[in-house]
């Protein structure tokens, strides 16, 4: 639980479990020194907004009862009292004492050096290349389906990685949605709950022939685009038809690593996409090939060449190099350096976060027949779950240990 | 069809429609000359990239069958010939001759004057205050269900204030899924595939109580945030309990000609959202209150006392003003001027695109009773089935005037 390695200790029984605090600027700002060091700082206005007092904070949900404009604009903090694992300050003018948990401020603390640089990604996130193929990350459906530990693992691994396979399960048309039911929700599209994937006479989308397909996320031409994807094998006898995943998260970041000006230009202009295959479809999105946030964590990458509309939106002077930097992200992505490679047998599947990692397939023709079922889902689902499970085994270890001590 | 209000002009029968084609750069770059003078350049890969040849592009859905490494990095053009509609190019070293079409060429022109400023938005988006209120955009709901083109004129008023009523729906529990229905498909999440707005006795959610709640955007601790929502009335007899919408688009573009700096903190620095009102529920979002894209388009507004977290990625000597902006925004958005307000009959519903219309409601309370239900759905849906009914009617429009010439 504790943040970029400062470890808030026990404190002695009545001891407080903070060295120093502090009020400055006439109470606009305190700050907080822990055990090991460590200083905070911290705004009144901050604060009192992010009280968890049954007065601010409803009981139950947890949900703020406060809107701003009922904190005064002038707050301050006129009195801070550490006892215990708690730390009392006073807010005036409104002439509330409020609790405040010391660990949770050590948590929060935005007093911190600018973060990393642009591209950067979460703790929770590891990138990987084609060296995963000895250790893909894997589970047994029942085992996941009985077992809420193994479901946990195997949702970490997603998160972790992006990418998981899961074997074992039902072989019967359908069974992909039991998967999406152990996390989250499907996302219904145009293409309907589920989607076959096998060769079509009148093939409405590429996926659906016997083409090799280079890899790719789905649906970039849709905003917001399904966040995962689940394929799952009936069928696969025939020659070739193998599914390869590459992490697009590692791709961009050797773009960056080749070179900067490349992964600015494909992060600081947005590419389009379109799909009107059905009739009574077309969709259309407008977004860049690498996704930041304001501060340069890397968000989501798409990549698509079936569904890649006509760029319009990199000014001229600008557009070869955009089109270089477009090019050697191509060559990344097709070099297989990168690839993982597996085929799938009847009963299992794998699951992508479709804002990471591509899936790709080989051409597959001739005797036997090659059928998978797909369907979307969203990451908050299985993000949610996973973090109550694991809220739920703290919490549960936590009492354990309580009992111990 | 026209853009920038470049017009190309019929060409007379056998007459080129360019004024004037040429080769620059090596062949790296061509320039066409439009009648009314207007000239755009092309690089001559882009050109290449996007060629609708049935080589390149798959005859029935339009996908692309190559990827860029099928295309040589040395593309260039080596001859250009205008014959009608068409543009004729040659590529070397392919040795292939392709036919472009003009309107298109001029279509997707991109070479243009830088866009506009940071928070634009598109023409296709107008905002809107409380004058809205004398001309609520609305439809009935059986005249949007059996005609396509009243369906296309209530959507069309979503894409451009994106909130609309839709009134004299049946009173059935279940009917806002019929609404979905009508453009594209629920969204399911922890909630359900539709949920209960009425008071509970112990609400998992401040919504299903008798509290007036500020205005909000739905679910910004879910990433991706569900991009409609729509609310439909079963009973409504409680005193009180309006419905408000407040256009935050609007809002953001006056705290931006108010304080560009704030607009600027606001859009620069994600915030965090929190739910965890359920068991078996953790749902947490980084995302920033105003969600630009790289270019500065204003794409979303995410607003939410309830569910707003610490706010943790803001930098300590920024943090006092981004709050100072931060209550600016909710002032403006508890500003009478914006709002939209009515009380929703039974059998009426109003939809709202949940990335920048923020929705509210009065308390309510006594005698009476007010039941709603709500459900989630997606934009991609909703603006691809208008995107293809006006390609229809386009398309009928074209037919019918080829007929009478």
């Amino acid at each position: 639980m504790s943040r970029l390695g400062c470890n808030v200790e026990e404190p002695e029984p009545g001891a407080t479990m903070l060295k120093d605090t502090r009020i400055l600027e006439d109470g606009k700002v305190i700050a907080i020194t822990l055990p090991d060091g460590q200083r905070y700082r911290f705004h009144a206005i901050w604060l009192r907004d992010n009280a968890w007092d049954p007065e601010t904070r409803a009981a139950g949900n947890g949900q703020r009862l406060l809107t701003l404009s009922d904190i005064p604009a002038d707050t301050r903090v006129t009195e801070a009292r550490s006892k215990g694992r708690q730390l009392e300050l006073t807010f005036e003018p409104e002439g509330r004492a409020i609790d405040f948990d010391c660990e949770w401020l050590a948590q929060h603390a935005y007093d911190l050096p600018t973060p990393a640089s642009v591209g950067w990604t979460s703790s929770e996130i590891e990138t990987w290349d084609a060296s995963l193929a000895t250790n893909i990350p894997q589970a047994r459906f029942y085992e996941v389906k009985e077992h809420r530990a193994a479901l946990a693992r195997w949702l970490a691994a997603i998160r972790r990685f992006g990418f998981a396979k899961l074997g074992g399960g039902p072989v019967k048309s359908g069974a992909l949605l039991d998967v999406a039911a152990l996390f989250g929700y499907v996302r219904e599209t145009n293409y309907g709950r589920y989607f076959e994937v096998r060769t079509e006479v009148k093939p409405s989308n590429l996926a659906y022939t016997g083409l090799g397909l280079q890899a790719h996320t789905d649906n970039p031409y849709r905003d917001p685009v399904p966040t995962l994807q689940i394929l799952y094998c009936l069928e696969n006898s025939a020659t070739g038809g193998e599914n390869m995943v590459i992490d697009g998260f590692r791709a961009v970041e050797r773009l960056r690593q080749e070179n900067a000006r490349w992964f600015e230009l494909l992060s600081g202009h947005c590419a389009r996409f379109e799909y009107a295959g059905s009739p009574g479809v077309r969709l259309r999105a407008r977004r860049p090939l690498i996704e930041l946030a304001p501060d340069g964590e890397l968000l989501a990458v798409r990549f698509n060449n079936r569904s890649a509309a006509a760029i319009t939106d990199v000014p001229f002077d600008q557009m070869a190099d955009y089109y270089a930097a477009y090019r050697r992200l191509g060559e990344i992505i097709d070099d297989p350096a990168m690839e993982v490679t597996f085929k799938l047998a009847p009963g299992e599947c794998f699951l992508v976060d479709n804002t990471r990692v591509l899936h790709a397939r080989k051409g597959y023709s001739g005797t036997g027949s090659r059928w998978l079922q797909g369907c979307y889902a969203d990451k908050d689902g299985l993000l949610s779950t996973l973090a109550a499970i694991e809220a739920e085994t703290e919490a549960g270890s936590r009492q354990l240990q309580e009992v111990t001590l």
